[in-house]
């Protein structure tokens, strides 16, 4: 795939709008452009920076759309290459016309992602950043918009950098330990080598210690409402996302699929899933749905576990929590109103609350309980901030391993375990390079920017 | 409402892409250009027709998004006022920041249609050139968006405009008429003016002959699948829809909610519904579906009918048939590779094709039949062409019973009638005047673009 090859997409989220946008980047733009769209002034010929009236035409010199058309000279467009955007209404219809149209006239249609990478691949943004703007887009929180932002803005990359340069200091260092012979080196040179690595260790650990927080600010904390049927969770459900989305009816039984929303809770995304109640039945779709709804609590960062107080307790529910893990699991107890003078909460080492959820009652207890759980991950008092995701942790964690090793070497000391800890620090940086493109290949870029939508 | 306060809104479809846009249009549009924006050149003092890259930020000089500011000078913007339009990063959450601070800095959220509202108020195009480009935005179909498209360009407005023109004419003859006396009046002269509101008539009839059309377009011809439980019908959607959309099981019962799905089949748009199974059950859910079944039966355009014929034909089927209207219905007799030996189809007066939906058998003479009877509304082999709205429809009607008791006037000629006839062609031209806004009232714009989606 060359860089220079013409790619076209549409830019604009799917769906209606006033205005959608098709961006076409590559050497045949001007050629492209003045084939398709008819101004005032011809594509190829105006200046960067300005922007055109006009109208895309078909090959048979019909209308498809009234649109504007924006120029971008190279390097000064986000790819770094040659570009136009050409805005038009913001019907799917109509968009794809526009689109196919460009694809006619000699674009290809952009991979996924294949805009940013160029951008990247051109210089105008490292690895970090690439991926910071599709975290912005996908951001679901005040917080995770912030967060994203700052990591576009080189936060991130800034940090990663300063370990990065650290260790191939050190790297250095001890390679040019090995040109001297071993009574010629002063008796501290290890130990100050080790110093260095312990240094660079420490700003490696507090990379990784923003892993929890990137993980729930980018995916959302997962939290799943479990419980026999009839229990409420589908009120529930429905009390926390202050709207009527679950169909709610006194039959047990009546959610049978996942039913699943997002809302945010202090800055943090939520997923919420409602599952089908857990109950022993002969019925083969609510059967399933009761395998999803207990595959979905193993995976969940929250699990609601929702018990019908105005009955004796059972030894179903019992059953049921054993398999849960207390600490991430609330346990709502629920009709308190019209508690049955049987009903005990047996299992102490749960974390319970009371609520009348028909009147709303504990609701507002039940989002500070969830909140309270997600504070092990996110430090909700502390401002938002660039936070590492799952791609940076496994390459920081490679990292880490080396520079374990490289420390034991370095603690040796002796030429024999410099030239070993210089190997180990090579292979460490080698992972720290794939963090910001510094070192990339193309199944590294593949991974990094299948992630994005078409058009970006 | 002035047109003058400045109004904001999010442009681009909602959902996630690569590119969002926020529209900012009114008298204030450099105030908050300049306070909301940071670039190397001031938006207020920038040329119209160039673009500026910069940054949003918040009251507190801190970042929200990287963005392109778009600099519009009236009257060449879409309003026809001052506009900005600020493309930034395609995520919810970040374009509702960029939004949320224009507002603070003195801008107020736009209305559904507003910014296209001022451009009809600023005269850059006539109601019925509005109202195209919210039917372009929401086209369906390439035949919708050719449609919509010639709207725009005013291929209907200028029919409406040779309809009231040549009224207006009419009318003004049949005022002269009312300053001669009697016997100074040539012979012809009425029946020249009964001519001449019959070709008006003539061309108000063909206007209105595309309602048909011009509805199928807009909202999608309703097909709606019925049968009783497990014909297929979940199976006959899925084939229609060539995806696994409804989920299909043995279990006679499956589907309760109307699932929707729209698919277009030769340039007009189908929203396709699938029922729950039509039987006699005791539980509330299924009851309920059932009894939307029904409705939808009613109000749709299609019905298809399926009957397992690997069974004897049933009496409930044929007591479900009798509920249908013939015309509308097409009958399918699946699962047609094992018919019964017994079945037989004895409603004569039913269009019926055989389907063996399992292996995909007859679904082609089945869309066949469906575009059969689309027909009727649409003549597909014509090309696309501008088509009248409900709106229009609803003027047109008003102005032709007013055109026809003019004509009845005229028709008996004379001072006294002649005075009527003008009243009538008067009325009649106040309906036309709604229809392209040479007449317009408050009520009547609120109706226009309250159908549109805010930000156009």
């Amino acid at each position: 795939m060359s860089t220079t090859d013409t790619i076209a997409a549409i830019a604009t989220p799917p769906g209606q709008g006033g205005v959608g946008i098709v961006r076409i980047s590559g050497s045949k733009v001007w050629k492209i452009a003045d084939e398709i769209f008819q101004g005032l002034e011809t594509p190829s010929k105006a200046k960067g920076g300005t922007f055109l009236h006009g109208k895309v035409t078909a090959a048979d010199g019909t209308q498809i759309d009234e649109a504007l058309c924006l120029i971008f000279r190279a390097p000064k467009s986000y790819t770094g290459e040659d570009t136009i955007e050409l805005q038009g209404h913001g019907g799917p219809v109509v968009l794809k016309k526009i689109l196919r149209r460009c694809l006619d006239a000699g674009a290809r249609m952009a991979e996924p992602g294949e805009f940013t990478k160029r951008a990247f691949l051109n210089g105008k943004m490292d690895l970090v950043q690439a991926e910071a703007v599709a975290d912005l887009i996908h951001a679901q929180s005040d917080r995770a918009a912030k967060a994203a932002l700052e990591q576009l803005e080189g936060g991130l990359s800034k940090q990663f950098n300063a370990l990065y340069d650290g260790l191939m200091e050190t790297a250095a260092d001890i390679e040019t330990t090995l040109d001297f012979v071993e009574d010629e080196l002063p008796e501290d040179v290890f130990p100050n080598l080790g110093k260095k690595l312990d240094a660079s260790f420490q700003t490696l650990e507090t990379l990784l210690a923003t892993w929890d927080e990137g993980r729930l600010l980018r995916e959302g904390a997962r939290v799943v409402i479990m419980g026999r049927p009839n229990a409420g969770k589908s009120t529930l459900f429905n009390a926390l996302l202050g709207s009527d989305r679950a169909i709610v009816t006194a039959i047990a039984g009546t959610t049978r699929d996942i039913i699943e929303e997002s809302f945010v809770l202090d800055g943090v995304p939520l997923r919420i899933l409602d599952t089908a109640g857990l109950r022993e039945t002969e019925c083969l779709i609510e059967q399933e749905g009761i395998r999803r709804a207990r595959a979905h609590s193993v995976s969940a960062d929250i699990a609601l576990y929702l018990i019908d107080s105005s009955q004796p307790v059972s030894a179903e529910d019992q059953e049921h929590l054993l398999k849960l893990d207390p600490k991430r699991t609330v346990v709502v107890l629920n009709k308190a109103d019209s508690r049955h003078p049987n009903f005990q909460f047996p299992i102490s080492n749960f974390q319970s609350l009371e609520s009348s959820l028909i009147s709303g009652a504990g609701v507002a207890d039940l989002k500070a309980a969830i909140a309270a759980k997600l504070e092990a991950g996110v430090n909700l008092n502390a401002p938002a901030h660039a936070v590492i995701s799952e791609r940076h942790r496994n390459l920081l964690e490679l990292a880490k391993v080396e520079l374990i090793s490289a420390r034991g070497q370095v603690s040796e000391g002796g030429e024999e375990a410099a030239a070993q800890a210089a190997d180990h620090l090579r292979a460490a940086l080698e992972a720290l390079g794939q963090v910001t493109g510094r070192v990339y290949h193309n199944e590294l870029l593949d991974n990094v920017f299948s992630r994005f939508c078409i058009g970006k």
